[in-house]
């Protein structure tokens, strides 16, 4: 018997706004629950107990029947994302989706690893910088490479606030020098709280100058081997889903 | 001898903005002359003979080492843009700025097929769709995607004006199945013109309008496979070349 998988929701096909993976239409299926607070969660529906009774169980047949009603049976890309993915168990989401010819892509800060990562198509590694007011598990993220092992494609995707985040993910990038890491510029205007509309749009002055400073430090400390990225939905739509 | 190659500039490091290499960072080479007089080309300083005063010729060694000076003698990412920089005899560069450590992409419509394109770490096509008042030559399509070989990524890049330029991504898509397919939003804001200020900001409304269109067209096709971008260097710089 595959174990229920609490799920926050379930949407588009839209097109991936952040990461390895921008542009890429896709699926999201956000599941609920973290073991994180970051102070700049765009997602806390997804996060805080308080919104348990919006979360659902699902089986793992039926998560797959709704991305294949979403995408009207076409294979697409599942994105895997949360609260804190990791937390639950998506083997069979994975084993039963390529059957319908998806792949997948899990987003996670890497507290936590599983051994069906190394099912995955990509695995993006999100750990959190000081901003968040979190702390890096070094020995959690390590095993996160580990279980992912050699079939998924290994990224790192670190949000930058400011010089202190920069500097964490310069550090965080030379111990995993094999992975391939991506800088996305930090939002701070939080975008929406559950089953609202959207909320003020984005400050899109603000977040191209957020971009412009990313970009130039990057240049200026001559890291080449880096990926800078804006969240593309947030400039676009002004919110998590897109489209 | 290596012949000399027709620069009209180097510069950078910069951010690519566009494409399968969006967000890294580049030193760009163009080079100058183009087989292709696009409606809504934004590098005519680069193409058109009036501006041939502003060209120059360099020796691979001299690119080579240009190159190196901007980035501290650091390995980088070489964008080859143009002009059709495939009319230009850029092997020798290739050759040379392995030695530094660099890798090279180019980016080219197509029209031009050169052997040395198998030396590329990335050949990005741009077919040019009907807005640009150009005829695609499939044949010569066809010989640049046999030229590259196995060794360079192959990708395709195609802009989009509008519903026609659409249907045409479609038809080259579907020509070369095995070459993974970017959709770029079109810019109808010529951005600046060879050693001018910055020209009037583009239209940030108007170009996120165009990617949700382009976005939302991709999906209701159930165009999974695909990826959409915008130009990321005019949403945050308003220029060519960024930073």
């Amino acid at each position: 018997m595959s174990e229920a998988v609490r799920i926050s929701e379930i949407f588009g096909p839209t097109i991936q706004g952040e990461g390895p993976l921008i542009g890429r239409p896709t699926v999201f299926v956000r599941t609920a629950g973290c073991d994180y607070r970051c102070r700049w969660c765009d997602t806390l529906y997804a996060v805080l107990p308080e919104h348990r009774h919006e979360w659902v169980l699902m089986t793992p047949s039926d998560i797959v029947a709704q991305v294949n009603k979403l995408t009207g049976d076409q294979p697409i890309l599942v994105s895997l994302s949360g609260g804190n993915p990791a937390l639950q168990p998506l083997d069979s989401i994975i084993t039963l989706g390529r059957c319908s010819g998806h792949s997948f892509a899990l987003e996670t800060q890497g507290s936590a690893s599983q051994p069906w990562f190394a099912n995955l198509d990509w695995l993006i590694l999100s750990p959190k910088p000081p901003s968040s007011g979190m702390t890096t598990d070094w020995a959690a993220l390590d095993a996160c490479v580990k279980a992912a092992g050699a079939r998924p494609r290994c990224a790192l995707k670190i949000v930058i606030f400011d010089e202190v985040d920069y500097t964490y993910a310069r550090t965080v990038a030379s111990r995993y020098p094999e992975l391939t890491a991506y800088l996305q510029v930090g939002n701070p205007a939080p975008l929406e709280v559950s089953g609202s509309a959207l909320p003020e749009a984005a400050d899109f002055g603000d977040l191209m100058g957020r971009l412009r400073w990313l970009a130039a430090r990057t240049v200026e400390d001559r890291w080449f081997e880096v990926t800078v990225l804006p969240q593309l939905h947030v400039l676009a739509w002004g919110n998590r889903r897109g489209v």
